[in-house]
This record gives structure tokens, sequence and C-alpha cells, in this order.
């Protein structure tokens, strides 16, 4: 495996905004220092920020553009290359891993995964979630570690690097660096803003949700074609494309029989923020490059993922995966959890006749490890439907006021007027094979698992705020103005 | 009919990059001048540029933030304001059309329809398209007028005064000036990047593509739910949204019996350019903004348009339209007319097997009439497939070698390698009913359509640039890099 060494590349930070530095220095400490040299304007190109193998504790940062010599070779063909190896059934087993979003709460259990399975792995990231939560005065209901040192404290627990390229794939200048310096097998794509709420504060949320992930994915797909034309895409897309159609919901795709002529053709969508819009946009993005260039890519199209620890983030504390329980990052049933730990009424929106597919966040992990080790043919475009199980938000009500009374807590429920537009009573059934086919072995709720969440839930609940539980965010009024919170 | 007078207005004009000039100066003359004053770096707020109607020929140059009282009094509920009419059926009859991109191929050809049929018409436009023209060195087979002179001779012809506010419309500052300010009953949005081969040039105009059209449009949609809750948008769409499916293309929705189940969803979209895609992107936002916010909407998915001329740009010279005929702006026939005229073989992409809908411009003008005279209900998104008859390339390039040889012309065709990725042998047949019944009175391609469109291309072949005919833009080789061209 090559390592990026420090020695003598040049450095520079950049930022996407304009501004004025004067200090330049390399160091190498135990600690992540951010080096830049006198720059005025000088567009985003993002930060490498690498362990340094000789020092678990040391890291180096460089210049994303300054890449040693040893890296400038011409990229080999990743099948014939040192880094790929036949798989038993004769395609090549994706080795280098990279994980776009792996500082996120799927990403971030993923890429441990990963490299816990002995993929070589490295995270891309722009760290904008952690802003998301200062801006809006949120914060995970678990302490989370920097980046950095959750990545010194994987190395130093198991002897793994995982590599770090901090910036924003939106900028093609420091995706491209990214792609040309670690060649990735596969990419894992969950570098978007991901967040249904958030997409719906105001306009200007709206925009950057749409523009971030669509943009930022077609930087991907270009650099798949420029520099890794047999890198597999795996792009975590949602159970909520499909919206909530009165027919079973399938794979991807569905065969119509339509006057007498038959086809196979995408699902139709029918997203409901601007968010799961905006994976919808990706999704025939996507389909679309893998018929011209002969991408391959493979549609993640993920339930609500539940739960926090994976058998790698439980590893120490510095390795703890976020949780997020405030109405614009927590999703349902971590949610709830928290809610019934600090003796909150778990929020109902509407009838709660609400059903979606769920997953608990060790099957995300083993999903996402699963298209990469089955990737599709050149040119196909794969959609798998990643959930395990169908829940009403009632029925994960009454699962939760349940699991509360064992262990002691006198759990309430209360209905909030929906600030969503959804049906709260419908039909659905969703298709969800074509993981278990490839050998997913599902974690499906159970009440150890949700003892386990509470319990978690109940450790850390004198970091709640109990303002950030109810939901702030309407559909319907969500206006043009930029909406500023006060504390 | 209110009017927006000269006087004292605070004038700057506005760009998207900074810059700095230094003169500030109003005149009313009778041409128009570009007035700005000293700053640097202003985020671009558009020019408000308006005939003077004490003078045909003068116009007044003001910024788009300076509204003059009489406007700034609140809006009043356009269903009972002097503006609004009630139709035969009872429905509100839009009166004030805002047409973005107003000045484009369509665009003007309708402007000018509206304003003759008696609707009070405002143009929107960035004059982007203007700019392309230049940058790639290409230009309209027919000498154009500026917007400006258009309008002034607009007015001078017909006494009809035609607004217009020059500006980008992802720009939300100088959008909501304008909704404010001109308060439409219908904004028809022709106000995006249109070309296919334009999308897939290179990465900087697939982002560029993408980026304007999806943000644009989410724009109008929130100007139309924050400032003109009322207002209808007719928005341009395209028969490329569905690809070439193997079973009948329904107008927008198919009906769907699944496993025994029914349900009517959204059809199935298979598009084919970066282009194409920001299409159905737009037509997924604005389903959901229908349904969240209660926008009436109407998706005109319209075919290929052909022809030059319409009642209204007859009229002189200087109203006349534009016709392209090269390979990234011209499209199937109006580019086989003009190659036919400077004795170049008609160049069909491979089999030249690919079938799709055509129209004339003399219906496209008609089509968003109706559609305008023919709100929907709020809420309601509506879907027409805005085309008259079915050709395919083939078909096209035998019909011009006929009307060729009928005006003296010898005309050869010859098979270019497709630049494309797309069928070139398939079923193809799409509905279009609803714009009939709403009484659509087709102009067919006829044999003395084609006479006068090839001696319309005789007339200006000296205009020709045979360099520009010939298609440089591959589906497939498009890269990261931008794509200089040489002249």
């Amino acid at each position: 495996m090559p390592h990026l060494l420090s020695t003598s590349s040049t450095l520079k930070s950049c930022f996407s905004r304009p501004f004025t530095q004067s200090t330049s220095q390399q160091h190498t400490t135990d600690y992540p220092r951010c080096f830049t040299f006198k720059t005025s304007g000088y567009k985003c190109n993002g930060l490498v920020l690498q362990q340094d193998p000789s020092s678990h504790r040391s890291c180096i940062v460089r210049a994303a553009a300054a890449v040693p010599a040893s890296r400038e070779a011409p990229a080999t063909n990743p099948r014939s290359g040192s880094s790929q190896a036949a798989a038993a059934d004769g395609l090549p087993k994706a080795q280098k891993v990279m994980v776009i979003g792996g500082d996120g709460y799927c990403g971030w259990a993923t890429a441990l995964h990963l490299s816990n399975k002995g993929y070589e792995v490295a995270i891309v990231d722009s760290l904008v979630r952690r802003l998301f939560d200062h801006q809006l005065g949120l914060d995970s209901l678990t302490p989370i570690a920097s980046i950095h040192n959750r990545i010194r404290r994987w190395k130093s627990l198991t002897g793994k690097t995982i590599e770090l390229y901090v910036g924003d794939i939106c900028d093609f200048e420091f995706l491209e660096e990214a792609f040309r310096s670690f060649q990735p097998d596969a990419a894992v794509h969950f570098g978007e803003q991901r967040s249904a709420p958030y997409s719906m504060i105001d306009r200007s949320r709206a925009i950057f949700t749409q523009h971030n992930n669509v943009i930022g994915t077609l930087n991907v797909l270009f650099a798949i074609k420029e520099f890794q034309q047999d890198c597999h895409l795996v792009k975590l897309g949602t159970m909520g494309e499909y919206g909530t159609p009165n027919i079973d919901i399938e794979e991807g795709y569905i065969t119509i029989t339509h006057n007498g002529r038959t086809d196979t053709l995408p699902y139709p969508k029918q997203a409901s923020s601007f968010y799961h819009l905006s994976k919808v946009h990706d999704s025939h993005n996507i389909a679309f490059t893998c018929k011209a260039w002969g991408i391959r890519a493979t549609d993640l199209n993920q339930g609500v993922v539940y739960g926090v620890r994976t058998e790698e983030t439980e590893m120490h504390e510095e390795l703890q995966n976020r949780l997020d329980y405030d109405a614009v990052f927590g999703t349902a049933l971590n949610r709830f959890c928290v809610q019934a730990a600090v003796g909150h009424p778990l929020t109902v929106y509407g009838k709660g006749g609400q059903t979606r597919g769920y997953l608990d966040i060790r099957d995300t992990v083993q999903c996402v490890e699963l298209a990469i080790a089955n990737p599709g043919r050149p040119g196909e475009f794969r959609v798998f439907n990643q959930f395990t199980e169908q829940f009403s938000v009632n029925e994960l009500a009454s699962l939760v006021t349940n699991a509360g009374k064992k262990v002691g807590l006198d759990v309430k429920t209360t209905s909030v007027p929906n600030p969503r537009v959804e049906a709260e009573e419908h039909y659905y059934n969703a298709k969800h094979t074509k993981l278990i086919e490839l050998g997913l072995q599902p974690h499906l709720l159970s009440d150890s698992l949700l003892d386990s969440l509470l319990n978690f839930a109940v450790k850390y609940k004198d970091r709640v705020d109990t303002k950030q539980i109810m939901p702030s965010v309407s559909w319907k009024s969500i206006g043009s103005k930029p909406k500023t919170l006060t504390s």
C-alpha cells in the first residue's frame, strides 16, 4: 500500500471564499495543524490530511495539488494493478474504497467497517455537517471526536490507516486530486446534505441542498470517467425517492405492460422534500452516465437508519458515532428513544400512519460492503432497496413505549401537527430482496436493540437540549428569506 | 396599466462577477445605454429596461431595486385586481404574462404573440444566449436585432409596450424585484440553457446547464410562492424527458396496474443529455411544489420546433426571429433546410431511425397561449405533450430532399457517426391530445412550409459558416477540462 509522506510538499490551505493568510510552514506533530500560504481569492482546493506511518499520533497536512512523485505515475489499469484481486466469480474485488462523506453518521461507521474488513480506505469529507450543527445550535447526543482524532485512534487501536482528504467535492480540482492520488476501486458516496427538514428551512438551504448534492455527484461521475473508469460508484439514495405509491415498490425498475406492449422502465419517483428530490435528480444523472459512459453504479435506496453502535465504533469512545435526536437531523426511531430517555412525549407527526422501511446501522455497513464486493458490470445501473423491515410511526412509538416500560421509563406519546406534506395513511409495500440475495443477514429490530438504544440515550440524557425536539421546520411555510435561529 | 417612469431612480448595473466601472449618468435616448456606478464586487441584481411611453424610441434604465412608490403598494389578490377578468368557464383569465427567456427563439415569438393578443407582457432575460453565440463563434442564420431595438420596433409598429427586465433568475434578488414590480398572472418559463449538445461540451457546461436550469426554476417557484401565489407557471419541458420507451408515451402520467393494485404515477423518465436531465429535475421539483405549496403549473413537454416566421415576427425585419443551424443549437429540420440551401449534405446521425415529435413555431406560441388561457387549479401539476407530428430523421431528410428538388436544389444526404448516445431504431408513439382538446389548430409540416423555409435559408445562405455544420460535441468524449474552441 503506497503511503503519502510529508517531506517537502508545497503547502496550501484552500477555502471557497477569498481570504488572506500569511503563515507557511510544515509540521509533523501530535495534532493536526492547518498550513497555509499567503493567497487571495484562491478557490477551494481542499486539504489532504494523512497519518504519518512512522507515528500513529502524527499527521501530515499537505496541499492536495502537491502529489509526491511516486504518485504521479500514470494511473495503471486498476484491474491489473496490485490493488485488485479477482473474486471467486471472476469479477475484480475492490480493495481501495473512497468513502465520500466518511465523517457522517453512516459514512463513519462504513469507513471503519470497511477498514476493519481489510479494505484500504480513504475518507473524503468537507466536514460541513459539523458546521450545520454549529449554525443551527444542534449537537449529537453522543460526544464525537474530531475526524483527525478518530482516525488517529483507529490507527492506534488496529494499526490500520485511513487516509483523509478534507475538501468539497463540488470543487472539482480538489476531487480530481483526491481521485488521482487515491485511485479508488470503489467510491461510496454519502457526501450529501442528507436531512429533509434542513432542505426545507428556507430558500437558501433548499438551493444549497440541491446544488451541493446534484453538482457534487456530477463531479464524482466526471472524476470516475476521467481518472478511474473502472471505479464502482456506490451511491446512497433513499427510499423516499419512491414516495408512497398505491402499488408495490420495486427495486429501481418496474415492468409495465401498456396498450399491448411491455417495457422495463425506471420506477416512477415522487419525492417529497428538496432533499429527497436531490436524490431523485442524482439517480437520473447516474443512470444516464452509466448508459453514455459505461460507468458502473449501484444506487442504494436506503430506508431510515437507527442505532448507533457498530462493531468498530464500540472499540473506543473516540470512535463513537454521532446520534442525532433533534427535529432537523434526528430520524424517527433514534429520536423516539432519546425522547423516551428524557421523559419527553414521543412526537408522532399527524396520524402516525406514515410507513417507511427501516434498518439497523449495522446493516447499513453490511449492505455497502456487499455492494462493493459484488460490483455490477460496466454500464450497469443497479438499484437496491436497502432496508430490512417496514414500520409505521405509530408502530415505532408503540415499540419504544413497551421497551421503555421494561427499563422503568414511563413513555407518553403526543401527536403534533405534521410539519411535512405527506400521506398519513397509505399503502406501503416495498421490495428489498436484492441485498438479501447477496448475503445480507439482517439485524431485525428487537427488544434487546431497543433496550440498548434506550440505555444509551439515558446515559447521555444530560446532553439533551429539549428545545431541539419539537419540529421547527414547516414544509408549507418555508420562505425565501434566510431563516435565522435564535437560542 | 401602470408604467414605470424614469425620473430619478438610482442607477446601477449589476454583474455576477466583481467589476469596477466609473461612469454614472442617466440618459433617455434613441438607443439603450448601459448605466453604471462605481462598484466593486456587487452581486448581480439585474437591470430593468423599459420603454418610456412618451417616446416610442426612448427607453429607461433603472435599478431593479428602485420601484416607484406607485408600485410599492401591497400586492392585491390578482383574482380581484383589475388585471384579471373572468373567462367563460369562470376561471380567472391571465392578463399579465411574464415571459422568462423572452429574447430566445421560442420566447421572443411567444412574447410578441401574447402581446399581440392583448396580454400585458414583460420579458425577463439575462441575454446569456447571445453570449453563448459569441463564445462559441456561432450566429443565427437570420440577423437579429438587439432586444432593446426589438421592443422599440414592436412599440412603434403596434403601440404595445413590452416591459424588459434584464437579469439572471438564478439571482433571487433580481427575480424578486421583477415579480414584485410586474405582478404576473402567468409566468412562461423558457429561461433555461436549452441545447443538449451545449450541455455535453465539457464538465463546466454540464454543470452550468444543470445549475442554471434547476436553480433558476427553483427560484421561480419560490418567487411565485412568496409574491404571487396565484400566478400560473407555464414551464417549458421537453419530450426528451421520456426518452424512447418501448411502450406508448402518455402525457406526464401513466396508470399502472401491478400485482393487483392500480395507481396513476408520473411517467418514467429516461433523459439522454445533461440538458434533458435538467428538465426532468425541474419537472420533479415543480410537481412537489404544486403538492406542498398549492402552486399551479403546466409542464409543456415540447417536441423539436421548426420554422422561423410567426405572424408577429414577419411584421418587420427588426422583429425577425433567430434561426440556428449549427450543430450545437440548430435542431433537426431547421438545420437540414440550411444545409440544403448551401449545398451541404444533410447530416443524418447514425442510422436516422431516431423518431421524435415536431411542431411549427406558430404552434409553440399557440400552445403557450392555450395553456395560459386555460390555467389548472391551484395545486395541480398538468403535463401536456406539445408537438403535432412524429418524424424519424430519415423521414425529415427525405422531405427536405423532395422539397429541395421543387426549388431547384440538389440535396444529398450523408450519414455521420452519431455524436449522441441514443437508440437509432426504436418504437415511438407519444400521445399529444390535451392541447388539441384545448383548441390547438396545428400547422402540419407541408410542402409550402418547407418551400418557405428553404427559400428563407437560401436568402441568408451567405451568412452560413459551414464549419459549424458538422457535429463537434460527443456524448462519449466529454471531458472534465474546459473545451476551448478555435476558429
